[in-house]
């Protein structure tokens, strides 16, 4: 189809699709409240409802969590097939006191629409799954389609991740479209190039059976919180480099072709001061930031804590400090192996009388890179150029989504990660909202992209 | 005079002894609760009336606090002047459900007396200042007295430090005598020999304007978790020793006579592991233990704070990381340079980016030790000896006891610090008590000592 034909089509249904995507946002589907889980399958069936009304076969896939909406369409068998990304829980709408009007009573104001979920992700996949129903409907031709959208994305979607293995052949593909992303700017359409894995760990230092008198007993025992403090220095040496044998043996150079188009993104070194309190003065010394976050891994102390914190003083030794890790993996890190290293590292620094334990750890899913070079993401590119009137920007993320590294593992698909939120989206945050231009846009892209593979 | 003639004292006015002090065990002269204020002002007014009733002229001095119950008696000018330190205040008694018999109705069972502060330190002034009032009354020749028994030790005496060196003429004394102390078992009273001083400081390391997502950022920002653990981890060098430029400048080494007297202190091993879980591997290595605890300084982490500390994981680089720290002074540190020394070595730690704070800051007193070879303390050894029966043990206290510090600086005293409490009194704890034998051999102490000098 040109885009001529997908912007009449939107104009002939817009109504209708914004009275659907009202309905969908009405549903509180919050996954981290375990009360409001009748609301989330409620959700999951109106959504299951309309994709089976909209021409594809819609069923549950049961987790041992909430379920996943899973739709098929066999399509012209020429053209690959294409299994698309969404998910229809929420976060929670807290504090609900902030919102100007009720986060699940959607509400028009300047030409966006508030709601919790408008974008994240209610909005992000519903305007690829209307621009289905109306293309199915107006007879157009469309590859093999598989839908795929979860209900715990906002609460580590354990369900999901535990039964993917078991959907392997369901889900094969040859691309993968994820459209839970923003772009930096409207005139700045951003295609997403790579995601970091993840793995995690808690130490547990442990010292004396209660916190002790620090008169009596300081000098005579070892300090818990001093001795996890010697251990956390150890991750990484003098120049940021992270110190754990072992990590960096799997983590791949930018190819030429990434490092060419790495060269071409500026970083706005004030802008990020400015949105973050400080300048990006972290990680490997000598690397430039871009790098650093999206060919790098890192370990970082999410939580830390020993002792007495409240205010005033409390001379003790502490019994016991502890600290949460988290460390962001590259593409070719395997989790497992990188868990293993710095388990391995953390407890290689034993202090005498101390016992340290790994009291949690876990895998939250590998990095990836998108092929730079393929043919599929030249077209997507020149999609979102066409859709957007702006060439895409070529982004390299640090954050993780774990299950579509899954579902890449999983299926062998090509990601096309585009999606159309933006900052002021105020995900995650009260009066979240998504502007009618934004959902066109995605409209168009999810159309044009689809119809032209 | 005698210790029959003390024992005969004693004899005749034991049970009126008893009343009393019961009398005053049924304040609950609570510090740290402002509601039992009132409670503290009577119980105050009960102890002055009483030294009034004793032969001693007894008054309030007033303090931004709870009022030091003061009182004076000329004695023989040839003499030394003794001054004698006590507090009337208790710890809270919670969790009063553990209480056998109330905390504030004192009973006797298997020959100790029950109650909240029958032991610390109600009961260790109170067979001082009954002493006083029986010899004054039996006319012995007693030097010139100073009771100084104050009303906020357990709250931290901050009333009482704040007001002290405008009393500095009034508290001039050659001797000051300390009962708020305990001994390691009825068969080993203990002399004190010295006791820490105290400095504490908070360090605040602030990163980004809120926690940022560990994701997005990890690589691109300093890390304040981090960073924390890589300035605590310059306060020590690999041996354990004070890293902190100039902290050991004034620290004396142990005099041959303190070597020899600490060789002749068996360090039970067993038994310090068996009571605090773990064995004294802490501190300076190749020290022996109580050389560390009494001649050392030492610098701990009360407590340590960073980003998220609740169950389970969340991926965020934290806004701020912050750290509580004490160090334990010698004899000889001037604390205020101690305190310098330490906040300019942490401050002299900067991360780029990232802001170092001293947020709080204190002194809680200088470390001091006794003259281990003065007349004066041969001649409290040998009261300690005849009274109990065995020869007391030396003992340098790692702990600090500030306005006793204080005292000594302000009026040049001489500390005899020796008392009769043990572990099983459960000072701070439930179902405290004091046994009538430890109640006895502390007024023979007290009055032995004040007749004999």
């Amino acid at each position: 189809m040109t885009l001529d034909q997908i912007n009449a089509l939107l104009a002939r249904h817009e109504a209708d699709i914004i009275t659907d995507w009202k309905a969908l946002l009405r549903f509180p589907s919050v996954s981290t409240t375990p009360g409001h889980a009748p609301d989330s399958l409620a959700c999951a069936g109106w959504l299951r409802d309309y994709l089976n009304a909209s021409g594809l076969t819609a069923r549950f896939l049961e987790t041992p969590g909430m379920p996943v909406v899973y739709a098929e369409r066999q399509g012209d068998p020429t053209l690959p097939v294409v299994l698309i990304y969404g998910h229809y829980d929420v976060q929670p709408a807290d504090p609900l006191s902030a919102w100007l009007s009720p986060p699940f009573e959607p509400e028009w104001r300047d030409g966006r629409l508030y709601a919790r979920g408008a974008e994240d992700n209610k909005g992000q996949h519903f305007y690829v799954i209307a621009a289905l129903r109306y293309l199915i409907a107006s007879g157009a031709r469309l590859p093999t389609l598989k839908i795929f959208i979860e209900g715990e994305e906002e609460s580590g979607s354990h369900g999901v991740t535990h039964s993917l293995p078991q959907w392997k052949a369901l889900l094969a593909a040859d691309l993968l479209v994820v459209t839970d992303l923003h772009m930096s700017s409207p005139t700045s359409p951003t295609l997403t190039m790579g995601l970091r894995g993840l793995i995690h760990a808690e130490l547990d230092v442990r010292g004396p059976c209660k916190d002790l008198h620090s008169g009596t007993h300081g000098g005579l025992v070892p300090n818990p919180a001093l001795a996890l403090a010697r251990i956390l220095t150890t991750l990484h040496d003098g120049n940021g480099r992270i110190a754990v044998p072992g990590f960096y043996d799997d983590v791949p150079a930018p190819t030429p072709t990434e490092r060419a188009m790495l060269a071409q993104i500026r970083f706005d070194a004030d802008a990020y001061a400015a949105s973050t309190g400080l300048p990006a003065t972290g990680g490997e010394r000598g690397v430039p930031p871009l790098e650093r976050a999206g060919f790098f891994p890192c370990i970082d102390v999410n939580g830390m804590q020993a002792g007495f914190t409240g205010s005033g003083m409390k001379t003790i030794i502490p019994a016991s400090a502890s600290a949460k890790i988290t460390a962001r993996l590259t593409a070719g890190q395997d989790p497992q192996r990188c868990l293993k290293a710095l388990t391995t590292h953390l407890l290689a620094h034993p202090e005498p009388g101390l016992q340290l334990t790994i009291t949690a750890q876990g895998v939250g899913g590998r990095g990836f890179r998108v092929p730079p070079d393929s043919g599929r993401l030249r077209q997507a590119a020149g999609v979102i150029s066409q859709v957007t009137g702006h060439k895409p920007e070529y982004r390299w993320e640090g954050a993780s989504i774990p299950v579509i590294a899954d579902l890449i593992a999983a299926t062998g698909a090509e990601p096309i990660m585009a999606g159309f939120g933006l900052e002021a989206d105020n995900i995650h945050a009260p009066n979240e909202s998504f502007s009618l231009e934004q959902f066109r846009m995605g409209f168009r892209y999810a159309a044009l992209l689809l119809t032209t593979l």
